[in-house]
């Protein structure tokens, strides 16, 4: 269930539908929990198969979940939105256990590129400072067959 | 198969089977193909889940096939690394078809700090570019339990 | 004149006057209005010889301002850090006229690494936002002789 | 003096004439040594005010270097370049004494995005691996008013 923050619903609707359908996603585990204007908040629930012996989750899983917070953040714009450019930091080990959470925000949404930054939490403990640039591609039409970037 | 351009057999070993039992390169199909004196090469064979209906491989796909590289090509000096920072470049979009291939390169290999760079190939055409930070967090040692960070 | 924020006296004057005794600090124009617990504030007066023949502030300017924020943010904690890495996204064009501010903040200070923030404002309005990765490589003694990374 | 590596005579003219017109160059001490298809070579000669008193150059002359270099590695294939991300790993410590240099390249020239890198020598030693992206704003044309972007 996704909690629309205030986006129109017929977009809103759009992404919610484009997100559960990429396969990306599915394998991954992850989903979308909120949509504002401007931010998204994706989940997902680690599992043995997304982590090292370590029993910590690897940075591919935290790039992944960070990438897709603010590509959505940004399509809650009515943006496509192409990655151009995804700067991570992990400024802490993410556990294995509990659930892993994405907020991502827009920053300034230009006429060619879009600016974001995503924070990863692990049992609310912030483990990743993410920042990204996107290509602005078009804006979306919530008839058209969907897209999901990001 | 992977080849050993060089480096120790204990070592190669240790690497390879660590690899091999990382559940994370399990679920997105990463191996290693190549190992030398800090140098890796991963490659992963595209399949639809790791695409959006645009039939393009998701940003995730290969942020982590380049953290694998950089990450196996600092434990090809015997060191532990653990990624502080990656920085990725999408300067094309990897195509759905053929193979994914990612070159990680020791740039400097520091006490406290480890720099890498990355490259990431679609069907021998060059998608991304990536920077990577490591702490240095100890020496490898073949006999222990396996780490597989990276 | 720099307002104190509620660090310790001994560490805000070596700080200080650490940050007035930088040669590159002097060249720039660039001071240090505002100095608290793990955030640091930093001022220059853009000038003619800081632009290009388009009245914009170079990025050479924005990226040597947001360094010198994080890097005192994190000496108000009493850490000497050494940049390891600096990302910066330029969001929009910083005007000639006017006043150039920093606001340097730390996200993660840790025994190896120091993660931080940065923001520029050119009369106001952000165009950079900026992340940095620093070494934390010892304590300050303000005692000892004046030592100003960043 | 600057080395055309084989480039259009105008527009080589018209980007020496630009980077010794440039403000910020000329308080750096910046200038260009060599410039070829998608390359340029930029060097500076350290003096004190470039530094801290740890004799150590401050991490934003070299960010503003390789910026330079980059920028005008994208101007030497008739675009003009403005930069939208630049990410910098300091891997070693640049000294005071002796030449610093800068060797920007374009690793891909796209309608909307240019991707470069450059790497920062002292003495010949690597000190600076560096990745910048920018937006492509259109093309020089060597009769126009100079823009010195980078």
């Amino acid at each position: 269930m996704t909690i629309n923050l205030g986006i129109d619903t017929a977009l809103f609707e759009y992404i919610c539908q484009s997100v559960e359908n990429t396969p990306f996603y599915k394998m991954m585990g992850i989903y979308l929990t909120a949509l504002g204007p401007g931010e998204a908040e994706i989940q997902l629930k680690a599992t043995p198969q997304h982590t090292n012996p370590l029993g910590l989750l690897h940075g591919g899983v935290l790039m992944s979940i960070a990438d897709a917070a603010m590509g959505n953040a940004i399509r809650s714009l009515g943006i496509k939105g192409v990655t151009a450019d995804c700067s991570t930091s992990f400024i802490a080990s993410a556990s294995l256990y509990g659930l892993l959470q994405a907020k991502g925000k827009v920053v300034k949404a230009g006429k060619r590129l879009v600016f974001a930054r995503a924070e990863v939490f692990s049992n609310g403990q912030m483990v990743a400072d993410v920042k990204g640039t996107f290509a602005n591609v078009g804006t979306i039409d919530p008839g058209e067959k969907s897209d999901q970037h990001g």
